[in-house]
């Protein structure tokens, strides 16, 4: 594994390995070792064409915490922004000894195209609406540790999957991993393409529910109902949203995922934002040790040094 | 001490300890020992809803050479500018592990709000209105270098009071200090609270000046001018503005003090700015002291590391 | 040497100093030494007015491959963009303890003026449209790596030499280091004072390729076009672009620089940007070890720690 581009290009074993890493990672950290001197003198580039602190700061703290040091090269607003020059952003990058880049961009395939341009590592934190890579390996690393085996679990994806690349990466990882997706959409927050994707679909999610042990909230855009044709927010919320009678229809242990950030109110009520059922802080929290992990992996010394 | 959240929280012990403590890393600091490794591991984020290059420069700096790994977390612009979502920003910051947090926030009480949410230490870096305690200590440290001891020091605050956290943070300081505080502003500048504060109130600069060891200018926005009656900036100069003619009031070792940015020629004049008893200089100086001492006595291991 | 602010204040032994020292701190990092102890607790600063993500990074690379801490001190849109604030500026500066600044400004003699008022040493980073001296270095060095001795090497710069601090810089540094050096621009692109500079002037590009070893591109603003009485960029492109017939007219060993960022088919096409003849990608390898170089030459402890 050279690049992190798409969660569908990882094996099982692969997987796997990002996973136990990342488990290892947080073991160690959790007793008091807080930063790892691997990646010393390496240096990791944030190279974000689209604004997204979270996810930044997230790449920032993971490659800090190995002791690489990190370049936040904001593409936004400035010359390097035009499409055009991606090219030579990346020769420039290259040219300075990034060992690893986290790229950020809007249109889809950015990621894949750098990684043909660079020999350090390619890290994609979001292309377009194709793929978020870190983000499935979170969510699932996740619930893992919440649910055990991956192994037949039952997850449902609710919302705007058209637009979502969140959607994408898990579906793919999820199948990897031996898990049973579900995705509930209306019809017009699907992509054409869907049918071809290994997972199952559904336009009602109360009689999903019941038989989900896994539920993942995507972001919803309240500028996109309009084009969804949904009348209101508030039309697409009393069918898509998780309020507290939704959540009564999970089972017992069912736990319900978003990948921040969370508008309370809309996809979630702040009632099960708060819940124990939720895991979104504990998204985040894992989401800083599965990259420690994957920059580990692609740009660390030899693998003897940590893991099982 | 947990956070520090507000000057009024502070002892007398308390306070001098945070003092002594800054005196000490300023004192190893002179002689070349520029780098302490207290903070290895943890992480400090600079959380500022509004710009302030200076404040959040000072922050990052005491933060670094304590060794601490420093996430600038810019909310301005953002979607987290929001101020419904700052709770969310809270929880995603102490999910990543954030050790302390420096926040500059609009609104008086956010400092206090976020402390209630998060594990980490929180450290106001000014709140609306309201407080901006290491301002106040940094403020104080410089009198007792210049000056002694703050036992009865003299200390008049000019300006607008009214929308000035540094005034309400130093009045609460010094009075636990030991000094005798005097408020100079127009009434139309001062909150109608004051006969409250743990100071005294005068209307008129020139018949305090002579009895004054320190005199602390405040910065003056020209736009509120307006708001308080004033028909000009030039009006407002007249009557508290510090230029040498007022200086030559003040006994020799009296000293003038301004928490910057300065705007020459307006509160003060250049003539002073630059004269040996301005201070403003040794100003900044202390100030990344005085936060080291404070992260350090925050989020520190054992306070036997260093300091008597 | 105290600063770095113009191009020729270097000697030509300072010039050589530097140029060997940077080639030893490349040739070293190229041995798997990524990281230098040697600024370890000092404090960089970049105190950029314009945008310049790429020299600003560049700078905050070669800082922290020294071990220096770097403060990104962003002085565009904020208060302290306005220019009769710069002396507030450094002083702050100087209070906090910065050891180097790298200046990037809009008006000519910024550097100049800033090296006035502070202790730590300054480096110009470009002021105006007068100098950027580091961008000579980096294009000399990576000539000495290509050719050999600069001794009686044929340099020709091309373009907008009115408005570039680079084409200023090369000339002063190339003729202390012996090269000779040709400009090629339309009379509108030439300064007035270009009749004392220490270099012959052509306004034909291609009777001067044949006795060229090194051409330099300078970048081009469309919007100047207009001001240079060029009818349009195509017509300018076609007299001074430099394209694969041009690039046949060169010898066998000659070289195409381009300070950056290159606009493909504006000041060079993209088949000469891509070609062997082509330094561009070096030239920012380079710059990241000339800045540490310089870097470690002006505020680095004792010269006995590395180089020759």
């Amino acid at each position: 594994m050279r690049h992190l581009l798409s969660a569908g290009d990882l094996s099982r074993d692969e997987a796997n390995h990002v996973l136990d890493t990342a488990q290892e990672l947080a073991r160690i950290s959790g007793r008091s070792v807080k930063k790892f001197p691997t990646l010393r003198g390496r240096t990791v580039v944030n190279l974000f064409y689209e604004d997204s602190t979270r996810t930044r700061t997230s790449f920032e703290l993971a490659a800090k915490r190995m002791s690489a040091d990190v370049i936040n090269f904001s593409a936004k607003g400035s010359s390097v922004a035009k499409g055009e020059s991606l090219k030579d952003t990346a020769l420039t990058l290259q040219a300075m000894g990034a060992d690893g880049i986290a790229i950020r961009h809007g249109a889809s395939g950015a990621a894949h195209r750098l990684s043909t341009w660079v020999d350090g590592a390619v890290l994609n934190a979001g292309d377009g609406t194709h793929e978020h890579p870190t983000q499935a390996l979170l969510d699932v690393f996740t619930m893992r540790e919440r649910m055990g085996s991956l192994e037949g679990l039952r997850v449902t994806i609710v919302g705007d999957v058209l637009h979502s690349r969140v959607a994408r990466s898990n579906v793919l990882l999820l199948h990897t991993l031996g898990a049973e997706v579900t995705l509930v959409a209306p019809p017009t927050l699907l992509p054409v393409s869907v049918g071809t994707w290994p997972c199952s679909v559904s336009y009602e999610l109360d009689g999903v529910l019941p038989h989900s042990d896994v539920v993942i909230m995507l972001r919803v855009q309240a500028e996109r109902m309009q084009d969804a044709f949904f009348p209101s927010a508030r039309e697409y919320i009393r069918r898509y949203g998780m309020d507290g009678e939704r959540v009564a229809k999970l089972h017992d242990d069912a736990i319900v995922m978003h990948p921040g950030p969370m508008v309370r109110g809309m996809e979630v009520t702040a009632e099960v934002a708060d819940s124990p059922r939720s895991t979104v802080t504990e998204q985040v929290t894992n989401g800083v040790s599965v990259r420690m992990a994957v920059l580990y992996l692609l740009l660390g010394g030899s693998e003897s040094a940590i893991g099982n």
